[in-house]
């Protein structure tokens, strides 16, 4: 069974319609996974996940490794069952979370060795147990571990960095998986088009299920990102699955789909809710502001969410200032029905070949 | 239309089954009301608190009055629109909250001055001032302001806040209110039975459409506040409706429904769930302890709740752990649905005629 099979092309662009097949189910993409780093969607329960359409979601090899652990829920039937997510789940690797997350990180052929940033113990990731911690996990789709270099970086430093990162990627190649678990290689180089390159093209040699794009949104400007993800696409087979870690806003994920990329995931719209900021089909809504004090409208009045039916932007505000935990939830709920439409009207207007005029449509991109 | 009616009295107790009638509804008693204090269950959204059988809902003046103000609420279309909730609302007069959350709390005749707890201002509440409040709210059962007295506190001086809140029950009897909404009364007097009995006895005679026992519940012994329950029921008339206020354990609940109780309200399950600590049918459970690590079973293996049909005990305890706000959500589920299902099968022993049985099975009792 192909992990990802291309169902209609854009004109005008290499966006593109596709769908991916896990043990776990299917779902349509270009797609955006919900972040659910330590098992748990903050704010949202898997019914609410289901009602909103929730199709696959993220969960973190790092966190799951050091909390609760991932012999514990290899124990305890799995992550889908631990977290009682019967969909398709993506884990990360650990790699981005040890170089952003965790103290005292030393890379070396073998591994990185770094301290749990929970409490100063210290661990080792190699690409092997990257691999046997999510087949403890069961996770659908797998991620290699990578080195993941910081922003900015001088050419060599990058040069020694990807070395690593696809020997690191040929020994997760040659590790056993479960059944059905698919993995990905994650294409590095920083911010050189010819080291994204070269990137690109040792990992396709190695040969993954999909290939993912990591060490971007790292400060770099738009135009860089988007000259790197437009350099790493070219250089990957068309049938296989393109996944832009950590990416966007909804106007980054737009353009990252113009240049055929087809998975996303980010914390913008669970994290930003809980900091009472609101993704609108009229832009952004920060709902702490004086100006919602009494304000009966929806947060979105072209939005037809369960918040935006039942709630008023004043009622949000009194929560967010109260410091009510319900203004979380709200708030995640209406942000992650925003990015889960989004997706849904940019493969319809995929479906229906008017994705150009939706890009067009969005100024900024 | 009478608020409240006696639909069936057990054999060998006062306990009885009894209808509430409301503009927004008719519920089923006794009855529990979770706490939606500053007009939100926290953890709880409306979707969720229908699907668990909530039935009706308690809210606060004194917060909402302080915060986000009562005129605003008035003007976005009163409590219920506000916060989603279109079944019946019970919101206490802020007699309680001056007296526990407010700092510099001065009781004169005219009202009692306090500081808010938010930000320190001077504020006084009047009976008058209660009432408008809670007409603004629009709640369906309206408590008439009272002075709370400290626990313990001597004869003389229960004497004199009495006195007070006896001329503030006859000062909120005579202000307006919206149609379709009720009056309650609230009787004190500390730990005196005879006090009690003449704060029931007051109170009749001015007249309210049902009757709460306040001012327990502040420290004294269970046998204490049994006697004081049972002197004031006493001398209420029986086809009214009786409201415990801020009651309490499940255990405490059956004693009061024995005694005559029919309504309820607490923040144990609420406040309990976020502290990781669960009521089963076993007993409390706190789910942060080491034995749960691996615990594969639910909460509650008698329990059919979401959390209990979806959820270990050991994913429960790593939520609670890595402090993850769906510890929160997902332990107010499991224990406000273990009150509401207490409460039913309270109620469904009154209509079976084994209520004797039931309490006598709960051995604290």
């Amino acid at each position: 069974m192909d992990l990802f099979r291309v169902e209609k092309k854009a004109t005008g662009s290499r966006a593109r319609l596709g769908r991916v097949r896990s043990s776990h189910g299917e779902f349509a993409t270009p797609a955006f996974m919900p972040v659910g780093t330590k098992a748990a969607v903050k704010g949202l329960i898997t019914a609410q996940l289901l009602e909103l359409g929730t199709s696959v979601v993220l969960a973190n090899t790092y966190h799951l490794y050091l909390r609760p652990g991932s012999d514990l829920i290899r124990q305890l039937g799995g992550l889908h069952h631990f977290m009682n997510w019967n969909g398709p789940i993506l884990t990360d690797s650990g790699g981005y979370q040890v170089f952003s997350l965790s103290d005292l990180r030393k890379v070396t052929a073998e591994g990185v060795r770094f301290k749990s940033h929970l409490d100063g113990s210290e661990h080792q990731f190699t690409p092997e147990l990257s691999i046997a911690v999510q087949r403890d996990l069961g996770s659908d789709l797998v991620m290699v571990l990578d080195d993941c270099p910081p922003y900015p970086i001088e050419e060599e430093s990058v040069k020694r960095s990807l070395e690593i990162t696809h020997h690191w990627a040929e020994r997760c190649r040659n590790a056993e998986l479960n059944p059905g678990q698919a993995l990905l290689g994650i294409v590095q180089g920083s911010t050189y088009p010819h080291l994204r390159e070269e990137s690109a093209k040792t990992l396709v040699q190695i040969g993954f299920e999909g290939y993912a794009i990591g060490g971007l949104s790292l400060g770099e400007s738009r135009e860089l990102k988007t000259e790197m993800v437009d350099a790493v696409v070219q250089n990957l087979p068309e049938e296989s699955v393109h996944y832009l870690m950590g990416v966007g806003t909804p106007e980054e994920i737009l353009s990252a789909v113009s240049l055929g990329i087809d998975l996303f995931d980010c914390v913008l719209p669970t994290r930003n809710a809980r900091n009472g900021y609101l993704f609108t089909s009229q832009g952004p809504l920060v709902i702490k502001q004086s100006r919602y004090r009494d304000d009966s409208s929806p947060i979105d009045p072209d939005c037809d969410c369960y918040v935006c039916k039942h709630y008023s932007r004043a009622y949000l505000r009194h929560l967010f200032i109260s410091k009510e935990m319900n203004s979380a939830i709200l708030n995640t709920w209406h942000n992650v029905h925003f990015y889960l439409r989004w997706m849904e009207k940019i493969r319809e207007s995929i479906a229906n070949d008017t994705f150009e005029e939706l890009k067009n449509a969005v100024s900024c991109c």
